[in-house]
């Protein structure tokens, strides 16, 4: 069976993924009356006389809400938010296997962005953590914007984030692998959707000086008119040099290649025109903007793509978990620009030097030892930077 | 120890009661390619395809969102959305318990009708059935009723017809203990907020005849100013001999006095003036209206109480898990009057003719036997009232 069978055959005969369990014993009557009336009460009046105790009498503080419109399922587009259930609840079940983080899909029937962002807020008091998922640009940025303004808990956009931060994971060992520096790299990012901008913005803070975006109509460059307004922004930070053209102009004497774009998009022939050990980090799925054998073909020295099949799987599970795991720990009132930084470092810093080379990049996606130091990392910067509230 | 004291225990150790689990595993690379991406696109699309498919691939056949706004928690009042998670937990370990049904608290940050009724209209993509909670009168009323007519998933207010569905299967079985019959008998309820209103309603549909109803106020009589619109509503189809005063009036020479009101409010020299083999349900908690000694002092032949020390508790835990597992067991898109008679009826058989005794006309809240039955005799009644999609 191939997995679209194997698949359908597991989501049927289990009726999907997510079930809720109770952590105590209600078996007789003085379970009952304890974890529910009369005894329950009594937690009840302590929430109300101090609104902190609900982390401490409710399982709130290890609840993540995955919420989703449906408008941007994966590969599919918008779906709606039935057929995106499936998607929602493998997100929740990774959360719980690799973070022990109580997670619960939220399939929500508007894709208007005031409606979405009032609806969260309302299912608010529930959560300890919202993470937005498989929402479409421009409107997640919106969204997770006000949400993040608005509510004292992490919000987290994994579509965007978790994806730069293994990016930006992969890259630091890569770039070290290959002797070159951060701020020195030449870097083309293709593809200025929600994904390609997060992963330039994080590049940027973590001290990339030189990035050039690109998506099908050519390089972002500041003042072209044809750039949505978070192209616009990003253009203001990248391509200093004001380069115009398309990828395959772009690409030239580049040391590393991003693509959130689409299949194919890379040839043989184009990554010669890079400098020499160049790093290819192919993520359209499933098929890459170019095969592994062919980049190599190009010359290229470190290939990443998204796929598990092949070595240096770009992967969000090495974030999520973890980066929710360490904000809810310490109670963290968001994810901050530190936070994402914190994981990503610590998610590199697993592959020791010796350990390091061309096709171990990256840790794999069943690492056990990931989401534990990312956890730790993140809660470490939360406290360090005064938004930890335990 | 008391039970405010082994409550905050409980509550605190397990921080809360409610747990997600994944019902598949996820612990290898195939594993994670079956029930995440790629493999987790296929159901997807399958949904997309026929909107049923949800029901086959994924958890929302057996998910029941508990929804409260937190003003009418328990005796506590408003309490906001937050006091309001240990019992919406402790419901959903109930469902779980006694019935399988995987509930899931949702405690929303809005006390505007409008507003609770678009934001679980939004949420019911992933959810098989509502659970309205603890939301205040006459609130409650609006928001069931509309989303009763707007979704297609069966949705079903607790408060007030879990209580009334049990006060129905009990009184069952006491006026048939006391050689009466439902239509003649003479029936008071004292409290005329929600739930009283739904006991009067759903005993009206079983065929009593003889109903008044008191509130603080006196006796329901139609035409009296004073009354909210529900009340104005209720008067006209009971107390047909258009009795004024007070419940010390109304009482005399009733057969059943049902108590949804508050402690201490009969006693037994008003027990006296009822007929003979009065029956008595004083349900206030945790004081009842009259405790069951001093009912017995005054004459009355039949006992019962919200409360778990003395024979014949009313607890709502012997209706929601099992109408709500036969709802969603063929798909009901509604809970209908037809199924909470059912449900009544289903209750009051377990007890034969022969066990009926004065302490024994309803099941213990633990008797395995009740939620399977009330599933059943639901799900049948849904089918052949052809409210059912399976």
């Amino acid at each position: 069976m191939n997995y679209k069978e194997l698949s359908l055959k597991m989501h049927e005969e289990n009726k999907g993924k997510v079930g809720v369990v109770s952590k105590v014993s209600v078996k007789n009557r003085e379970q009952l009356s304890t974890a529910y009336t009369p005894g329950v009460a009594e937690p009840c009046r302590k929430i109300h006389e101090n609104g902190e105790n609900v982390y401490k009498y409710t399982a709130k503080g290890n609840l993540v809400a995955v919420v989703s419109d449906g408008t941007a399922v994966l590969g599919l587009g918008d779906i709606g938010p039935e057929a995106a259930m499936p998607v929602m609840e493998g997100k929740a079940i990774l959360f719980k296997e690799f973070a022990d983080v109580d997670a619960f899909p939220i399939c929500l029937d508007t894709k208007d962005v005031e409606e979405i962002i009032k609806t969260v807020k309302y299912l608010a008091p529930t959560f300890g953590g919202i993470n937005l998922e498989d929402i479409s640009a421009p409107r997640c940025f919106e969204i997770e914007r006000r949400l993040k303004e608005e509510l004292d808990i992490p919000v987290f956009h994994d579509d965007q984030h978790g994806t730069a931060i293994v990016v930006l994971a992969g890259l630091i060992n890569a770039v070290k692998l290959v002797g070159k520096t951060f701020e020195d790299a030449r870097i083309v990012i293709n593809g200025a959707g929600s994904a390609g901008i997060s992963i330039c913005k994080l590049l940027l803070s973590y001290g990339a000086k030189n990035i050039t975006m690109c998506d099908r109509k050519g390089a972002l460059v500041e003042g072209a008119e044809w750039m949505n307004p978070a192209q616009a922004e990003i253009a203001k930070r990248t391509n200093r040099d004001m380069q115009e053209g398309t990828i395959e102009e772009i690409i030239k004497e580049k040391d590393v290649f991003i693509g959130v774009s689409g299949p194919n998009v890379l040839n043989a022939d184009m990554v010669k025109t890079m400098n020499k050990d160049a790093i290819i980090f192919a993520m359209a799925n499933p098929v890459p903007e170019i095969m592994p054998d062919e980049a190599k073909e190009g010359g290229a020295r470190v290939i990443a793509t998204g796929r598990s099949d092949f070595p240096n799987q770009i992967n969000n599970v090495l974030v999520f978990p973890g980066i929710f795991r360490g904000a809810l720990d310490v109670r963290a009132t968001d994810i901050t620009e530190e936070m994402k930084l914190a994981a990503a470092k610590a998610i590199a810093s697993i592959i020791s030097d010796e350990e390091l080379n061309e096709e171990y990049i990256i840790p794999g996606a069943f690492d056990e030892r990931v989401a534990p130091i990312v956890a730790e990392e993140v809660a470490r910067i939360a406290r360090e930077t005064g938004i930890a509230k335990i």
